[in-house]
């Protein structure tokens, strides 16, 4: 084995770690318990110890392992490889993640964040395949985002580019959690999607989706696209406004760094054509008719791996021989 | 003089032509009139003969000079060299204007949309100057635009990328020649900010314009302007309309690329502060309050030459030794 690359995704509730060749095959790959609340020493030594285990199980010595790609949430610096805070790890203030995992494994190490790690494994091995332009849109509890063009993520002045969830494109429409009104994260996004249909039923809205919401007390986006399949208008109604939305921070993304392909992820896209269509849809029919836009929208193919796919990715695009 | 770049700036009523030095100081420049009707043969003749005449007159040989750069409006292919066809130009039909520039001239062509030549000369040496992330707005007929993004123009998968003035920002609002609805265009641009008066006017709107409409039989942005130093109430409201719309869109840019640094151009930005105020007004109550942002959103400062110089500063990028 010449080549190894690890890749880590550091999450609130697990630590998932990947082996990759130099062609980026999964070697293999392990979990974690994060447990935060051990705080950053505890958990950091815990990161590099299993690194080191899954690395001895694969009979790979730690010379032949050329980088280590790590993705967290932010708010961080990561050029300079800190983890200013994190909400689901209260206890990581200001940590110095890169000097702490390079001490204790000795490897160059590569920090971004979340959706940004993510974007790029979609891009280097996923449905981002092929191209050089790249725009990349989680969609869960917010929406994350991420832009690569000309082949290189956009990262911005301070590290903050493509928050594509804070695009503004309900002026003075609903409040977002981030202070704005009208962002693209408050209509569509996994939570923002369930929000709407729960306040159309308590707005007195009819809906299949009334018994879901008595049975159960609350509903998720996993239901609204479950009653739009049984044809239930109200979750149409509901769904075709995740979907314009969407569509139109699309058309914008299209106009600003024009990519190649747009890529939908997060757990919401298990609805698969019920969403894609109408995001589809809605772009055909808003775009610009001066020019025929042949841009493609799809899911990411990755699932579930793409964190450590894409850490592994970023680590073998800073240290290794493309 | 060991390195001189040339940089042409071609409008459908004017070709302007600039030499520079290695530190991008304009040697000479000149104009000559673009006689667009006479066909791309007769209108590139006169360019290459434009160019050696200044040359001669500046004592540079041929020798010396390292590059051509060339903006023109679009749309072309600019990696192939191509002007697909132009408004203002209805004879430059697929027009290979980089191989019968270099065949006239025997040098380099670097060639570029008319937004993103200026763009590159604000961010060399105008208004973007010292920084690394940049968008650019220009305010005129329509909205272009123009993003830097560590430092390297933006240009997409099919080389459109930046046509900020179509982001949509007002779903289902205002038509815009693009064939889209609620574009910034058709709210900000001078001519429509000029149209928006014009229309309050026609539904019987109060204000000390319609004196203008009546006398001049139209009114420009200039016009409103001027009413907003006297503190005419429609004329406030219409500027008013002009920047939230700007705002929102720098917003939208603050979240994709993240630019430290957002600059406005077109015959607008003479409004000055009544408008930059404005705006900037706009930006600080919409964006969010998660984070401070700390962009600025300033004035071009190369006025007419900025075509000039971006075109002979995209030649030095590309070519010189900067």
């Amino acid at each position: 084995m010449s080549e190894t690359f690890v890749g880590i995704d550091v999450g609130g509730t697990n630590i998932k770690i990947g082996l990759f060749d130099a062609e980026l095959k999964l070697v293999s790959k392990t979990s974690v318990t994060t447990d935060a609340d051990m705080g950053p020493e505890v958990v950091i030594d815990k990161m590099a110890q299993t690194v080191k285990d899954l690395l001895a199980e694969a009979g790979i010595s730690l010379e032949d392992t050329v980088a280590v790609g790590i993705g967290t949430p932010g708010p961080a610096r990561y050029t300079e490889g800190i983890i200013i805070k994190s909400t689901n790890m209260p206890k990581f203030k200001n940590v110095a993640i890169c000097k702490m995992l390079n001490d204790r494994l000795g490897l160059p190490i590569v920090f971004d964040n979340d959706a940004n790690v993510a974007c790029w494994g979609e891009y280097v091995v996923g449905a981002g395949k092929g191209v050089k332009d790249m725009v990349f849109f989680t969609l869960g509890t917010g929406i994350g985002g991420g832009v690569v063009s000309s082949g290189e993520l956009v990262h911005g002045c301070d590290e903050n580019a493509a928050e594509l969830g804070h695009m503004i494109i309900y002026p003075n429409g609903r409040s977002c959690n981030c202070g704005q009104k009208g962002c693209v994260e408050a209509y569509a996004s996994a939570d923002s999607t369930a929000r709407r249909a729960t306040e159309a039923l308590e707005g007195g809205a009819e809906s299949s989706l009334r018994k879901v919401l008595d049975e159960k007390g609350k509903i998720t986006s996993k239901d609204v696209f479950e009653h739009v399949a049984a044809d239930d208008e109200l979750a149409k109604e509901i769904a075709d406004g995740t979907a314009e939305a969407l569509a139109i921070t699309c058309i914008n993304m299209l106009h600003t760094t024009e990519p190649q392909r747009i890529v939908f992820t997060g757990g919401m896209i298990a609805a698969g054509d019920l969403l894609l269509n109408r995001i589809r849809h809605f772009f055909d029919s808003q775009v610009w008719t001066i020019k025929k836009e042949e841009v493609e929208i799809c899911f990411a193919t990755l699932g579930e791996d793409a964190g450590i796919i894409g850490a592994g990715a970023l680590a073998r695009h800073r240290y290794g021989q493309e």
